[in-house]
């Protein structure tokens, strides 16, 4: 099977994705800096869910370019992953409205743990049907970056009943870990 | 005709729709474990809509796979076949702000009867076109999980009005049937 | 310039449109019948609006089959007709909660005659580019069908402050009309 | 790497934004021209900002038509610009709803800046991938519009504090300047 609609598919979920969280940002009722403020953190939870959607769409472009085919087992992998990605809009309205309260801000680490998960199975399902000696596995074989980040939200997620901000570090860490882009599929495909 | 805006179509429809299901999850206006509980009906619809939906595109994926050529008919089923999964958000928010009571729990199952009638209408149109000798023909001839689906709909429907969880357990039932791809089309595309 | 883009970037608002009309089906809080009842007309508007966005993607999807280049003029043209579309989910539900009262109805249908004439500027516009010899101009020459349901809707907007059923009578005719694909291009393009 | 992507995931960000903003029309609870009329000024920093994405739109078309291949930096660059275009509908609807006040319109041409600035950081870096002997460095080589909109944004913004009608006209310009498509690259890319 062609891998064609599976990346227009995904494409259009991460797109309405990262555009109805928008919606989360309630026009406010009144036209002062007072009626701002409140919006600051909602404003800034959204920042950083609009770089881990970027993030995950990135990588998966990067992912699929290396894809040579699909098969019905990658199709279900990829939409466990659309599922908890399209999870994120409402923790993270739900994170922004309680000003990173402890148990809104778990939960979101749980929802973004799920989609590093789903991500690996994908990358792994797409590993399987391609054998071990394709280019993406020569991508991906030291995989530091995905490791670690699995290993910050299992930090953080407890670490939040502790100290909320902390754990909001934590998943900043983890998006600019990302925000540089995967070179090592880059480089494998130009080589 | 060619089929690839059919298919950017649909997947746009399919890929808004799976996303703005998400909306009925509403943000809850607390922090705490209690102002969380009420979305867990709502959260369970939720995953078994998003279940049906991509088993929807899954299947219309292969099927278009196998479809050479559409014509105005084709575009015209389709679009039926839309209509019926874009009132899918509706009944599932419905069905879960409910706690799935008589009526949505009933009303659910007569969309997903809809919706599988149309796919049907869809898939009869495109093997006219296509003639009897096609691969599509050859995939598709022994419908036994398409019968069986129709059948457990118009058992659950009644049956919501005496116990909407039983009903509720064929919809997962008929969702877990099809999780299984639909390898037949595979299979005869591939050989 | 290539086309792909222009029926990539109409596919995706059209498929974002024709599925948050669903959002202004506002889900009952109650689980009786009584409790969506004040749905029906809502429900009715939906159907109807679904129908139009539906022509409105087909004969997209017929003309641009038959355009072979497009230019800065066209990408203005089709952002136009989006624009008059895009009012669609808004005199939807407008029309819906009010059960066709005469106003709502009546802008229902300057929306639909600004879509329309929007439609035919469209036409115009890449005819000019393609010349009167091309397929596309061979397909319309006779566009009776556009002409007939300017004069419908013109007829329907006042008739909305006198009787808006019957108003509402001459837009389903509309509808009904188109419902037939425009098999002029899909022959031409045969030949 | 290829473009292709990077096209359909812009075009679908860009076809959501546009007509999530349509939700903002909230729809009247009332049948009469009363109940319309506090919709006009909402109505109106609706067709600004659809021209506004429109304009984005046709001139990222115009600018990837003439873009060779792509690399993480584009592909950051160009989520960066989506993120600023994804405020619009957000300040759209506070602007439109507080009737033009003085914040709301400051910090709606402060969103336009910012997407301007983004969009020329996205330039430049396609334009370093690309050489200075692209076709797109002769079409792009002397951006008089491209600098005049920012000068425009900037003495709107402060403006809006003593009249925000004045800055509103100021937007207004800017978007009627640029309504006339980006003919340079349609006359590079044809020569």
């Amino acid at each position: 099977m062609h891998k064609g609609r599976l990346e227009a598919f995904s494409d259009g979920v991460i797109a309405v994705l990262i555009t109805i969280m928008v919606l989360e940002l309630k026009v406010p009722h009144g036209e002062s800096w007072v009626a701002v403020s409140p919006l600051v953190p909602v404003l800034l939870t959204y920042v950083l869910s609009f770089v881990f959607l970027g993030i995950y769409w990135n990588n998966h472009h990067h992912m699929l370019q290396a894809t040579e085919r699909v098969n019905g087992a990658i199709l279900w992998a990829n939409l466990h992953l659309l599922f908890w990605l399209s999870l994120v809009p409402f923790v993270t309205g739900w994170m922004g409205e309680n000003h990173f309260a402890p148990l809104p801000t778990a939960i979101y680490g749980i929802v973004l743990l799920c989609a590093a998960i789903s991500y690996t199975i994908l990358q792994t399902v797409i590993l399987r049907l391609h054998g071990p000696h394709s280019k993406l596995a020569a991508a991906v074989t030291n995989d530091v970056k995905g490791k670690l980040s699995l290993v910050l939200y299992l930090v953080a997620i407890p670490l939040a009943f502790v100290s909320s901000w902390l754990a909001g570090v934590l998943y900043v860490l983890v998006a600019v870990m990302w925000l540089v882009p995967d070179r090592r599929i880059e480089k494998t495909l130009t080589h």
